[in-house]
């Protein structure tokens, strides 16, 4: 069931036979996070790619002040993995907790580049995704050079509504890029316009 | 030569065959853009990846307040291509423009499909180039999020020496996210420190 749903996102683009499922399968490994688990520590080489079954996982760094920034969330059917440390087994710039309790399945570096000598069209998928990355990331400086913050925070309710009252306040301010201060004000203001 | 260039860019990935080389040549048409020359305008579908042989290109938006803001340059030996509108045929976000007068070689879409069929090892080359792409973003977001000015255009000068006194100031200003005004005034703090 579980794999399933991975295998639904690699279906997307690509039709996997029975055979491949079943080698896919192998490669994957079942985890449970606990709410606010870490689960990539910055420093320390990251070479795994997870993919979110159920929850949401959240990749932030300590800025110059020591304040968490939030870079990206990842909630249901998501991946994730840290590209820098794949491609150059450098320590990762980034911290990967679980925002809630969360279910995953984690695929390392090994297990895909075997994937890839076994099966090579599965480099259509991971390409793919990493397009994807690339657009959600360039969308992402996007809004944050662009728009305002109220637009910013309206484009976030469009793109993560399951996250909104689920992942703490804070957490979405840094997104945002805000302090939570102006978040909690901007927040008021927009419900008051909407009463 | 021009050619020999880009295959490089390819061969430090996967190794071309003569045979191999001599078909790309055949979907990489060679341009030449005159400084300030649009390429891509916001709006429009944009179906091509952008090689630079030399120069630099510059990807752009207009903000809610009417003023350009840098996304990316893309410099020599650069890969440039708007993914969102490759993948999904929507109309660019993004504007781009050449910074100075700029040789690249253009490929299409229909180009990368084709060579796609014809040599599948290829996808190995597009999705390490969107490795680096990911990689990228994902650290200009993080300087965004967690550096300060001065920092960020330190790392600026380091990632792209040959653009610091090429491009326009005005246009490093808001690639750093900051004012002309506050530019000006933090290269002189930084000359004064110096001295």
């Amino acid at each position: 069931m579980i794999y399933n749903q991975a295998f639904q996102s690699f279906n997307d683009q690509i039709q996997l036979t029975k055979e491949e499922k079943a080698y896919l399968r192998t490669l994957l490994e079942f985890k449970k996070f606990k709410k606010k688990e870490l689960i990539v520590r910055n420093g320390e080489i990251s070479n795994n790619y997870f993919y979110v079954i159920k929850g949401c996982l959240r990749s932030y760094i300590i800025d110059s002040k020591g304040l968490e920034q939030t870079i990206q969330f990842s909630s249901t059917n998501w991946w994730w993995a840290d590209n820098e440390s794949l491609l150059y087994d450098s320590p990762s710039k980034f911290n990967l907790a679980a925002v809630m309790d969360t279910e995953i399945l984690i695929f390392n570096k090994k297990g895909k580049e075997n994937s890839l000598k076994k099966y090579p069209k599965l480099e259509r998928f991971y390409s793919i995704a990493l397009e994807k990355s690339v657009i959600y990331l360039r969308n992402r400086l996007f809004q944050i050079l662009s728009d305002n913050a109220e637009t910013r925070y309206m484009k976030f309710c469009e793109q993560f509504p399951e996250l909104i009252n689920t992942v703490p306040q804070k957490q979405i301010a840094s997104y945002l890029g805000v302090t939570p201060e102006f978040f909690s004000y901007m927040k008021r203001k927009i419900n008051a316009a909407l009463l």
